[in-house]
């Protein structure tokens, strides 16, 4: 399963596509940022962060797009930005016609490190480790974005897992 | 000069669109409301504003596209959908190429009723007159748009008289 994890944000958009099964370490298949310049007009900086996603959308052809959930405990300043940055991140994976999750950044802190209140340090060697990389991915910005993928694979995994059992609870009640 | 107004909303999304000049009447083109239903995914409201968006801007083929800024002093918890129908809209006009506008709540309204504080009633009033309907607009919930629409009209004018009289300016510069 290929995912491409997006950690939105207008003036730093971080994107980390991984491959992986449940319960398997995952790998690194590319990291990236998009940027924008907070000089520029609203329309230019979301047609860019648009455009680039939709390029990786194509490059990469995930199975699922996993982007951050933005929540109102959020600083109301920056939300905003980060809330126009994830709906054009959301689109794009429907427009692409991909599955798109969305995980609060304690749900996918939790998954990479068992506890949802890690700090960016922490998430950092837990998504190094995971990928089984010599050193940090680069650009820093993105390990939220590949944390995001990698928690998502997992997830995934875990959906599938209860689906698989349900379905199977399901066919012994047909049975008895 | 044909703009389409868009007042942003995830339940609730309403476009207008009215022809004019600056300083004289507008005329009515047309209204509507774009509704998703909350208990939908994410992906699947935020693709069918931006479907439906699209399909106005083919349709109507407007000059420019007002949408009203998102405000940081909103409530925080209705704030994330309004940023984020907000940013499918601003990203809609900037991907069909037509330039795009964002105007305040307060600059909407003092351009349509002169005070910055109108309420929803004497802005519906105000359009009414101004676009000379014997009706307030139905959907009422596009009175903001259209508000936005006849706003970027006049201030466009506005802007497009400081840009002539600069050019004046920088003519006689030139000749002196």
């Amino acid at each position: 399963m290929r995912v491409l994890g997006i950690d939105p944000g207008l003036t730093r958009c971080g994107v980390g596509i991984v491959e992986g099964e449940p319960g398997r370490p995952c790998r690194l298949v590319g990291v990236h940022v998009i940027r924008t310049d907070p000089d520029d007009p609203i329309d230019a900086r979301l047609l860019r962060v648009d455009t680039q996603l939709a390029q990786y959308l194509r490059d990469y052809r995930p199975d699922a797009v996993a982007v951050e959930r933005v929540f109102s405990q959020h600083n109301v300043a920056s939300v905003i930005g980060t809330a126009q940055a994830s709906a054009v991140a959301v689109l794009s994976g429907a427009r692409a016609g991909v599955s798109v999750a969305t995980y609060t950044p304690s749900e996918a802190k939790a998954a990479i490190t068992g506890s949802g209140v890690a700090d960016k340090k922490q998430m950092t060697t837990m998504v190094t480790k995971l990928l089984r990389l010599d050193a940090p991915p680069k650009p820093a910005d993105a390990a939220d974005a590949l944390a995001l993928a990698i928690c998502h694979v997992w997830r995934g995994g875990t959906q599938a897992r209860f689906a698989a059992a349900r379905a199977a609870l399901d066919r012994k009640g047909t049975r008895r």
